[in-house]
C-alpha cells in the first residue's frame, strides 16, 4: 500500500490559466475505462520536455522530440493501456496519426501536438479506438479537470498523483499545478513515469529547456523504484504566460529562482508520490548524500544505495543492516572515495564512521529508526560541499508478486 | 534450491602436487562447525589474485594485496563466520595476527601468508578462537582434502562447489582443481565470492597476474546474483610448478592458451555454480551478447539484463516478457546503440528484431523456452565481432525471504 499517500482533493488542484483538460473513454484495454486525456494550451504557451534515455524509446517519445523543435505546441494527447513502444516504423505512423486527428479537431498543425502513451508494449497502438474518442475528450475540456486527468493517466498506480502551489511573482499571483503517473504495472510492463507540470507564469522561450532540466534534476531524476528505466518516461513543463508577471528572461534572476523553486516543489511532491506508490512499497526512503565534490558522485552513491536489492529487502524487514548500506557506498563507483572519513546516519543516529560501525551506535537505536514508515539514510562524504537526494521504496514480497504474477 | 547442481564427488576433486589442505573447527559462529581452512603451498609456488573493487574492502583483502607484493606465498588461511570487514585499523591488526600465527607454525614469514574471511561484517575477528584452532588445521593437512575444504568455506551456500580437470602440457599431465563459495547468506550478509584455483603447472611469475585476470574475466567476473559487490570478494590462482612441464613463459604461446583454457574451464564451472546456488534461485540464466564492438559494451548489456529485477522476476514466473529484456538493453548505457539492427533470441527462438517483436514470434514459442530450468538469452548486436557471456539466476519470493528475514 502507498506510504503516507492519498489522492489529492480535487479542489486542491488549482486551474492554470491557459490550460484546459478533457478526458474520454476509448476502451483501449478495458471498455469504459477513461483512458484518453487531452491538454489544450492557449496560444503563446511555452512547452519543454525531458525524456527517457532508453535506446528503445517509444514512438511517441520520438514524435514529441521532433514536434518540440517547433515552439508553438498547443495540445497534448495521453493514452493509457498501450505504450506504442517496440512498434517500429508503424508505431511512429500511428503516433503521428493521433497528432493529425487532434490537429484537425483544434484547427492547428499536427506538429503542434505532443503524443504520450503508457501501457502494454510491443502491441500496435489501437488508433481505431483512440481516434473516435477524441471529440468526446475535446467536448470535456475544462480548466478544473486536473483531478480527472490525474486519474485518467494512471495505469496500475494505486493512488492518483497531483499537486498545486501559488506564489507571487513580479506582483502577480502565479499558479503551478502538476500531475504524474508512476510505477504502476502494465502488461508486459515497465514502471513508466509521466509527469506534467503547468504554470501560468510568463517565461522566455529560451529559458524553458533549461528550466525543465533544472526541475527534473531535483525531482523526477531523483526517484527510483527498481532501477529499470522505461521506454516512455517523459516530463513536460508548460508555461502559458497568462499570469501577467513580467516575463522571466534571466536564468540568474531572483524571479527565475523563485519560479524554479515553485515548479520544483510541485515536481518533487509528484516524484516522491511515485516512490510512495512504488510496486509493493511498505516504506518510503530518502537517501541524502552530502559533502560531495560534485552532484554526479553524490547521485551515484545515493542511487547505489537506493537500487541495492539487499538494502531494499533489509528496509522491508525493518532491519538496520548497516553492512549492506556500507557495501553499496563502497561499490558505487567513486574510485577515490575514502571510506574512513565518511559518516552514515540512519535518521538522526550516527551509525558508521572511521570505516566501520560507530562506537556509540547500538542496535536498539537502529531498530527504532527502522520501525518508521519513512526513513532517511544520510551519508556525509566530507570531501566537498555538494549534496544530492534520491527517493525510493523498499523491496517486498509484493514487489515479486506484482512482477512475477502479472501475466499468470 | 540450486539449479542442476550437486556437491562434487570428493573423488572427482584431484590432488594438485604441492598443495595440501587442512580443516579445523574454531567455533567462530557455531561450536563444532569446521570453519578454518589452511592451504599449504610447496616452496616455489606462484600465487596471484584479483579482489573486490568495493571501496569498503575488508581487512584481509588489504593484507592480501600487501603480502602479494612478495612472490613467495606459502600459506592461505580462510575463516568463515566473520568477514573482518568494516573493522578499521584493529581489523588489519587482527588479520596480521592470524598471518603471524600461521607463519610461526610453518616456520615462514607472516608476509608469506594470505588471509581470507567471510561471514558477519562489522564484528571484530575472534582471533581468540581462531589462533588456538590453527594447530589442528595444520595437523589435518592432506593433498586430498579439497572436498572438505569446499565444505568448510561455505557460509550458507546450499551446495559445496569444486571442480577438477587434467590436461597434457609439454608432454606432462597437469592438474587443475578449484573450490569456491558463492552467494550464501551471512549476518548481516553480502554475497561474498571466494574462489581458489590451483594447478601444478609451471608458469613464469611474470605471467601470473595476467593469467589470474584473464581467467577471472571469463569466469568470476561474469556472474551476478543481485548486483551487490561484496567487501571480501577474492579469486586466487596458485601454480606450484610441480608437474614438470616446461615453464610457460610467453603469453602468446600455445601452452599459455592451453593452460588458460583449463584454468578457465574450472573457474567457469565454479562461477556458474554460484549462480545455480544463488539466493532463492529457481532458474539458471545465461545472457550471451554477441557482435559487439568491444567486450565492455557486451558485458554492459549482458549485466543490464542480468541485474534487472523486472527481468529476473519474469524468469521466476516463466513469463517470456520481451519488453523487459528490450528495455534493459536500451538502458544499458551504450549511447550509440541502434535498436533497429539488433536481434534477441530466447533459447533458439528469434523474439525481437527491427526495434520490436519479431513477426515470426509466437507467445507459445516463448512460453516453451521459459518452462526450462536453464535458459539462454542471446542478443546479437550486429555492430562488431566481440562477445561476452554473463550468468545469473532468477529473482524469487525466496530471495526476498532470505534477505528480509535473516535477522528476524
Amino acid at each position: 500500500m502507498p506510504v503516507n499517500l492519498a489522492a489529492p482533493d480535487p479542489a486542491s488542484l488549482l486551474p492554470v490559466a491557459g490550460v484546459r483538460l478533457g478526458i474520454a473513454s476509448a476502451g483501449i484495454k478495458k471498455p469504459g475505462r477513461r483512458d484518453i486525456t487531452l491538454f489544450e494550451l492557449a496560444p503563446g504557451s511555452q512547452v519543454a520536455g525531458v525524456f527517457t534515455q532508453n535506446r528503445f524509446c517509444a514512438a511517441p517519445v520520438t514524435v514529441c522530440k521532433q514536434h518540440l523543435v517547433s515552439d508553438d505546441i498547443r495540445a497534448l494527447l495521453i493514452n493509457t493501456g498501450n505504450a506504442n513502444a517496440g512498434t517500429g516504423e508503424e508505431g511512429l505512423n500511428r503516433a503521428r496519426r493521433t497528432c493529425a486527428a487532434v490537429a484537425d479537431l483544434f484547427g492547428i498543425k499536427p506538429e503542434q501536438v505532443l503524443p504520450f502513451s503508457t501501457g502494454v508494449i510491443l502491441e500496435p497502438l489501437p488508433i481505431d479506438k483512440i481516434l473516435p474518442a477524441l471529440p468526446a475528450a475535446q467536448a470535456d475540456l475544462a480548466a478544473n479537470h486536473w483531478s480527472e486527468a490525474a486519474h485518467a493517466i494512471m495505469t496500475t498506480d494505486i493512488v492518483a498523483k497531483g499537486a498545486s502551489r501559488q506564489m507571487q511573482l513580479g506582483g502577480k499571483t502565479v499558479t503551478v499545478t502538476g500531475i504524474a503517473k508512476g510505477s504502476g504495472m502494465i502488461h508486459p510492463n515497465m514502471a513508466t513515469m509521466l509527469g506534467y507540470v503547468a504554470t501560468d507564469a510568463a517565461i522566455a522561450p529560451a529559458l524553458m529547456q533549461r528550466m525543465v532540466k533544472d526541475v527534473a534534476d531535483v525531482s523526477f531524476n531523483c526517484v527510483t523504484v527498481d532501477g529499470d528505466t522505461s521506454t516512455n518516461d517523459s516530463f513536460i513543463l508548460i508555461a502559458t504566460g497568462q499570469a501577467g508577471n513580467p516575463e522571466v528572461t534571466d536564468a540568474a534572476s531572483a524571479d527565475y529562482a523563485a519560479l524554479k523553486a515553485a515548479l520544483s516543489d510541485v515536481a518533487i511532491e509528484l516524484a516522491q508520490a511515485m516512490a510512495r506508490d512504488g510496486e509493493g512499497a511498505t516504506k518510503f526512503m530518502t537517501i541524502a548524500v552530502e559533502g560531495g565534490r560534485d552532484r554526479a558522485e553524490c547521485k551515484q552513491i545515493a542511487y547505489a544505495i537506493a537500487r541495492s536489492p539487499l538494502v531494499k529487502t533489509a528496509f522491508f524487514a525493518s532491519d538496520p543492516n548497516l553492512g549492506r548500506i556500507l557495501a553499496a557506498i563502497g561499490y558505487a563507483g567513486v574510485s577515490d572515495l575514502d571510506v574512513n572519513t565518511l559518516k552514515v546516519y540512519l535518521g538522526d543516529v550516527l551509525v558508521a564512521e572511521n570505516g566501520g560501525r560507530a562506537a556509540s551506535y547500538t542496535e536498539a537505536q537502529g531498530a527504532a529508526v527502522m520501525k518508521e514508515a519513512e526513513i532517511t539514510v544520510r551519508v556525509v562524504l566530507n570531501r566537498g560541499s555538494v549534496d544530492a537526494t534520491v527517493w525510493t521504496c523498499d523491496f517486498s514480497y509484493d514487489y515479486v508478486k506484482i512482477n512475477a504474477e502479472y501475466r499468470t
